[in-house]
Order: C-alpha cells, then sequence, then structure tokens
C-alpha cells in the first residue's frame, strides 16, 4: 500500500504527474461519483475560496468546477481578468501602467485556497505564452494552482478522459487498448490542448496510440509527440502515426475513437478566419466519424470527445448521440475529477493505491 | 388528506400544473416565508447546484432564485448562455457551428440537480419560440426545468401574486375576489409573461378577472384569453373583456389593480421603437393607475405589479408607494415561491393538503 | 467593559463610526485573522445573501467581499447595476422610464440580510455624487448598507490599512506614530477615496500625518482636510501639510509611509486623458516612492498601499517587493475587516473592549 499526498501540489498536466499519483485521483474521483453528496467530501473545503480565473471563458469548465468547490463545502469565484488591469506579459509592454502579475497572485493567495486559470490561444501571441502565464501564477503562489486549458495543456479533460474509459472498461485499467486520436474536419478551429493532454495520458497508462491527421498541414507541436512516445516506450505501449490516406483504414483494430479537430500548425502566423477556410475545404469531407468508420474497429468500439461536439462535422449524430458515445460519461467525470484533484491538492485528502 | 408530490416535474406555466399542485406550492411558500432561516430547509439543496440559463439577464430573477438556493443550501449558478457556441434555434441556422441544444441539456443535467431558464422576446423571432426553446431543454434533461420567464409564460410570478394576494385577504383563499388586468402607458414596451401568467392563475383559482386595455392594438394572444376563460368557467368566476371607454369605470367592484405597460400584438413586425412611440401617444395618457381611480373600487382596493414599476407611466408615486401597494411583499414572494418550487420539484418534499 | 453593538447600522466611513465601534471592528477583524475557518464565525451569515452591487468592477473588493461572506456562512451575489433599467440620479433625468432607487433598494431589503454598493467618479458627473447615490439605497433599506468604496470615502480600506499598521507596530495601537500620505506619480488618475479614509482613520486614531503634494493642482478638498485637522485636534496628533519641495524630505521622522496617486482637483473638469498627461510631465519625476527616501525616513519604517500598486511609477520594485512592504498583510486584512463589519452590521455580533 502506498499512501499519495498531493497537498499544494500544482496541477499543470498529466504530464507533470506521477503515474501513481494520476493513479489515485482516478481512484478518488470514482469513489466521489460514486457518492456524490456524502458528508465526508464536504468537510474538505468547507467554507473555503476556489477562485477561477478565466482568461478566457468556458461554460462547462465554469460549471464543473463551481459546482466541484461547492459539493467540496466551499464556493468558487467566478473572475474574468479583463476587469483588472494587470501589467501585461508581453515583451514590449513593461511599462504599461497597472498592476503585475506577482502583486495579483500574491493577494489571491491570500484570499482562497485554490487558484484555477483558463487561458487559450485567443489570448496570446504565440504558442506556448498562455502556458507560461499559468507558470508566472504559480510561482507566486503557494496554494495550488490548477490549470483550467492552457494553450498547450489540460490535465481535467485528460483524467476525465480516462475515466471515463475505464468505465467502459468494466472498470478496468485501459493498458494494452487502443485509442485512435483523428484530426477532424470543421469550422470551429479549435485548440490543441484536450488533444494534446489525451495523448499524453493515454500513452502514459499504457494505452496505444493511433494518430491520424489528414497532411503535414495539421501535424502536431513536435514536443507533444516526442513526450508521447517517450511515455508510450516507458508504459510499454505503441505510438502510431498515420498521415493522410484513407480516414476510415485507420479505425481497424480500435478500442477507442477521439475525433476532434484542431486547427493547423501555422494558426498563429495564418489566423482563424484563414484556417477555417481551410479546414472547410471539400479535400477533407471524408474526416467525420461516422457508423459505417466505426464498423471497421474493434466490436463495442466507442466514441470519446471532450466536448462541445460540433455534430456533423467532427461525428454524425447517429455516432455522437448513440450507444457507443461516452461523452455525457466524460463530461460528468470532469466534475469528479476536480473535485478528486481539489481534494488532494488543496485539502491534503490522501488515497491508498 | 392528500400528499402532494412533484418531485422531477417541470414549472413551465401555472396553467399546466393541477390546482392542488397550486395549493401545495402556496402553502410551503408561506411556510417557508414564516420560518426562512430554519434548518430544516437547509437540507433540500445540500451542496447541490441549481443552474441559472438566462438568454435574458435579470436583476430580481437572478437574486431571488440565487438567494433560493442558498437558503436550501444549495447553490445557484449564474450562466449567460451568450458565453456558448450553440446552434440556434432559428431554422435557416441548422448548419452553424456549434453546440446542439441536445448536448448543453444532457451535460446540465450531469452537473445540476435543477435548471432554471429565461428566455424572452428579444431573443427569439416570433412570439412563442422562446417558450418552445426551453421545453426543448426540458425534453433532454431529467432534473426539473423551471420557467425563469419566457416570451408566454412566467409560472413563478404568478404564484408570487397570488400568495400576496391571499396574505393581503386575511391569509384566505382570494376566490370570490375581483382582480383588474389593466393596460398601462410607458416607454418601456413590455412582455406578456406576467400578465399572460396573472390571468390564468387568478382566472383557475376562482378570481373574477376583469381584463382592461384601449383598443384593438393591445388585445393579448387568443389563447391565453381562451385558456383563462374556461378556466373562469371551470372554477366558478367571471371572465370580463373590457376594449376601451374611460379607463377609470373598469376600477368599479374590484379588490386588486393589476395596472402594467405591454407591448401590442403586432410588436414582432414593427418592433420596440414603433412600439414605444404608440403607446406614448397622448390619447393613452389617462390609462396610468391612480388614487382617483383607486377611490372608485372597493374599499380596501390593492395595487399590485410584478415590478420593476415605470412609476409615474404605469402607476402614480402616491399609489407605488402608498398603503395601497403590495409590491414589496409580492417581490419578497418571488423568493419563497421559487423554494417551494425548488423543494418540491427538486428534494421532493411533500406538501399536505 | 464596554459592549459595542453595531447591528444594523451602515457603514459609509470610518469618520461616521465612533471610536470604539473602530477599535471593536478593529479587535474582531484580528480575531478572525487569527481562528480563519472556525465553526463559529459559520452561523453569523448562514445561509444569508449578502448583495455586492458593483456601479463599478472591482476584482480585489469582489474577492474580499464574497470571501468574506461564505466564510461567515453566507453567500455574497455579484450584481452588476448595468443590467438594471434604473431611473438615472442626475437632475434632468427624473423622466427617463425604469425603477427608482427606492423600489430597487426596497426589494433588496427583502431578499439579503446587507448590501455593499461600490460606486466611483468615473459613474457620475460631480464629486461626491456617488456617496449621494449610496446614502439614498441606505435610507431607504432596513439592512446595513456597506460602502464598498464611493467617489469619497472608503472605510474597508481605511480599517485593513490601520490593522496592517498595527500588526507592523508589535500589535499595539498606532498613536504617536508617524504615517506619511505623499502624492505619487502615474497613469491612472486615481480616485480619493481610499486616500482619503487614511487621513481620516490614521488623524482619528491619533497617528501622525504628514501629507505632501507637488503643488496646487494635488490639493485634496477642503473638507476632507477640514475633517482629518480636526480629527489631530481632538486625538492629540499633528496634522502636517508640505506642499512642493523635494519629495524627500517629507520622509524624516516618519514610521510608514503611503505612496500613491490621485488626481487632480480639476479632474471633474478636465477629464481623465488630460489628467494623465499632467501627472507624467517631466516636474514630477522624482515623486516615487524608492529605497533612498526610504532611508530617510525613522528606521524599520513600512510601506504602505491600498493597491493594486502602480510599481514603478507610485514605488520601486524594490521597496514594493522587498522587505519594508505591508500591502500583502494590508490586502488581507481587507477579508478580516469586512468580515468584522458584516458580523457586527448584519449579525450584530457585539466585541468587548
Amino acid at each position: 500500500m502506498t499512501k499519495i499526498n498531493m497537498k499544494g501540489k500544482n496541477v499543470v498536466t498529466t504530464q507533470e504527474l506521477s503515474v501513481d499519483e494520476i493513479r489515485a485521483l482516478l481512484k478518488l474521483a470514482a469513489e466521489m461519483k460514486g457518492d456524490r453528496y456524502a458528508d465526508k467530501w464536504a468537510e474538505l473545503m468547507k467554507r473555503q475560496t476556489f477562485i477561477m480565473f478565466f482568461y478566457n471563458p468556458s461554460l462547462r469548465t465554469r460549471q464543473s468546477f463551481e459546482a466541484a468547490a461547492t459539493e467540496l463545502g466551499g464556493h468558487a469565484q467566478f473572475i474574468e481578468p479583463k476587469a483588472m488591469r494587470l501589467k501585461g506579459v508581453k515583451k514590449g509592454d513593461l511599462e504599461v501602467a497597472g498592476e503585475t502579475i506577482h502583486d495579483a497572485a500574491k493577494v489571491m493567495d491570500r484570499y482562497a485556497t485554490g487558484l484555477g486559470i483558463r487561458i487559450l490561444e485567443t489570448s496570446v501571441d504565440n504558442y506556448g505564452d498562455g502556458n507560461q502565464l499559468l507558470r508566472e501564477y504559480a510561482k507566486y503562489t503557494d496554494i495550488p494552482v490548477i490549470n483550467m486549458a492552457d494553450d498547450i495543456y489540460h490535465p481535467c479533460q485528460g483524467l476525465a478522459d480516462m475515466l471515463g474509459m475505464q468505465e467502459h472498461n468494466n472498470n478496468q485499467p485501459t493498458k494494452g487498448k487502443t485509442i485512435l486520436q483523428t484530426w477532424a474536419k470543421g469550422a470551429l478551429a479549435r485548440s490543441y490542448c484536450s488533444v494534446h493532454e489525451s495523448l499524453l495520458i493515454n500513452s502514459r497508462m499504457g494505452v496505444n496510440v493511433k494518430l491520424a491527421f489528414p497532411d503535414d498541414a495539421y501535424e502536431l507541436p513536435k514536443d507533444i509527440i516526442e513526450k508521447a512516445k517517450r511515455n508510450a516506450e516507458e508504459a510499454g505501449g505503441t505510438f502510431e502515426i498515420i498521415k493522410g490516406g484513407d480516414p476510415k483504414a485507420a479505425y481497424e483494430n480500435v478500442d477507442f475513437v477521439y475525433s476532434r479537430n484542431w486547427f493547423g500548425k501555422d494558426f498563429y502566423e495564418i489566423g482563424k478566419a484563414a484556417e477555417i477556410e481551410r479546414a472547410s475545404s471539400d479535400k477533407y469531407k471524408d474526416w467525420i466519424c461516422d457508423e459505417e468508420k466505426m464498423k471497421t474497429a474493434n466490436p463495442g468500439c466507442k466514441f470519446i470527445h471532450p466536448m462541445p461536439v460540433d455534430e456533423g462535422a467532427e461525428v454524425t449524430r447517429e455516432v455522437n448521440q448513440g450507444p457507443r458515445s461516452i461523452i455525457l460519461d466524460v463530461a460528468e467525470n470532469r466534475l469528479h475529477v476536480q473535485k478528486a484533484i481539489m481534494a488532494m491538492t488543496i485539502a491534503g485528502y490522501e488515497v491508498e493505491l
């Protein structure tokens, strides 16, 4: 028996947690899901404040974090930094009047016992700047900083995915199963963070990963791919990249299909309009998850997606709302894994493995 | 003795509740008002989340629902769907990228134990579209959906009105009393929902209803009138329409006066500016509730209004802030009836009649 | 022993509290800080609603009030009146359609047990109009109104300052110590309220006050100065005005330095852009608190500021983030004094002196 203690730990990406910490969070989340409103959870954040700091608004993330704090006996404050006059994080801006990140973070450290931050690509100039800003807050706070999605990582989504996959694998670890992570067409120019986190946590936990996308334009950042490959080696799984060809072929021997749009690697240069125009090209018209492709996969193959789903583009309604879809369970799991993260990092709740 | 159980029931309009359910809600609301912060109410939504989904913002509705959830031991989340990328409800919009109502509703169903929705005429194209959208959410959720006002109905307001009228009728049922529901001038182009609900619940509970308005332009939708007439017949009350003439004449033999502006029946075609111009015409200058008219009514006649009041147009300050006015009691009752609705539909609290 | 009871009392400025009431609030705030999440505080606002009414948004004020209500067992609603259609407070506006302050206040009085209001110079036409509007709400409510900063006063900041100064004076009363309140350059055209409140509470509690500013443009309103002088006389302290000269000279014999920008006395006529241009003039370049000036002060002299700090203009990073700075303790104290105010005025918690 090992006791896992994460008190005070920041959660920036599952990649920076130990495998045991990931297991402990999943175990606690499952237990919390099984007995959701039990009084035993209500002492964990009793009358404490969790600050949700949204550089980018998000309905689902807000709903699930706010409910998580409530269910732990605390309260989550919904804050948008646009109401603040903060000194910028961009190089040339140091002389702008306003408060430093240092000061803003240090004060929140006094008022709250946990700090969630969400900052996506639309709030920054360059890939990675959002993650860097989040880490700057974390540098100045003693309270745990929890990543509510940035421009690289999304640990809560990764954990919710993994919990959902376990639930639909007879509540067994998913090691040895295979997931297809496939690019999908669509007009939403979606961010990388959920896709990255899925690649990282799946490869980490020994799930075989097939990553499919149509062409060079939709290659994912090299450092993420390198990390996922190393994860797979260490966990004894496989990591396969399938560029181009018939999107259906990639579905063979697969237990879970994760079909989602993401923007191209030149997105930060070309911008959203150009990205949407490209992704809407007729040449990508088959990059949608449909029942026909699903029949190529293993029997009982499930459809997984971090939601919101762009139905009719990323996946057909038949699959999305059909018996293969586990998206609602995964969405619900956001709540439970976030409760587990808050319980372990903020309250120091210990989990035995 | 009958035990009334409304667990899981949606509350779209009082018209779709049974008379016994209305009585049970009023009885519980009065009891809650009498012992507002008692611990016994605090278990009903303990650490549960109620989502307030505001297509149209509203201060009072938000304040009263948020306080209601707090007083029941829960927490109300203030959510504005404008932060969401939702597929539209309008016909031509089906191809717009974004999430379906189905998916959005199904996820809220997982996070919360109750869902309030507010959607008024300014958020939709045609009369009734708001109500239809609300019903679409209700179709996909297992948790109760509570109408926080749509473009047709406003059940919480109707119940609050009725509770206030009872309080000012020596805490006796108002059957046999008479209410004048009169159009009033003003520059606010006000929605129908509160007025409709008042007509429906009063006629339902056996209150005699006089509906007065100046001319054809301000006729109310036929289906509401038909329902109210049928309600009156079934309850043994009267329902009288007074079109035009001296607005003062309608005050005779009346116990409650409800004077409020509403927009004309061609509002959805002519729009707000044209409506306001028409309603501001000099020919309507006497359509205001004042002390002189009130003297024509029965002794002790009360002034009722769902607030916010457009003082100086719908009613004089003398009446609005004078001893006849029961508006503040009614406004307070919003809180209590909403607590009762949440207790009965969400927590399954049973009321004996 | 005196028992101090403030139940139902409005807190508009510390100037309108008795010295004993100020002492009681500081004593309770210190006790609450020492045992922050104790169950004994959780009954004080159990399931009650505190309305935070923000004519001007403020992150810190919101965070600290919302946390304060949570820690007392209640819930703070974040409300922005811009969502309301209110009749204006300005003279010519009486005919505007919308709700009266009377009605809005009377309804909040029913829903909540306390009302915080924030209204700064940018929401009104003339100096003092914000304070007048706040007093109008207070006139109509029975529940306590707490000033969350207006265009003249900021009692919570004044109390937080004083508590922080005591903490850094070996937890002893600060009577007989000396504070330098100095104007600082900067491009933020800052409001008077924190500075006023500091002058008033310091002079009231017997702290010697030195008020320094560069020239006639930055004179503070006469009525505040007169009150502060009278306070000093009554408390047996000194009150000194230093206009112009070397900003460093004012640091002599000082125990606390409060360096902050404020806008000029003609701000309401010239507006923000002109004020910022003037304040940025090169002739003010030495009006910054730096380590060199601090060395002129008494040994152990502390830097105090209500935050957010405009680092590099009002104070150097060396001082602001260095060992002299007590700004974070003061910011944290906002929470504790606000809890004490709510406990005493809303819950009637009594403090023995």
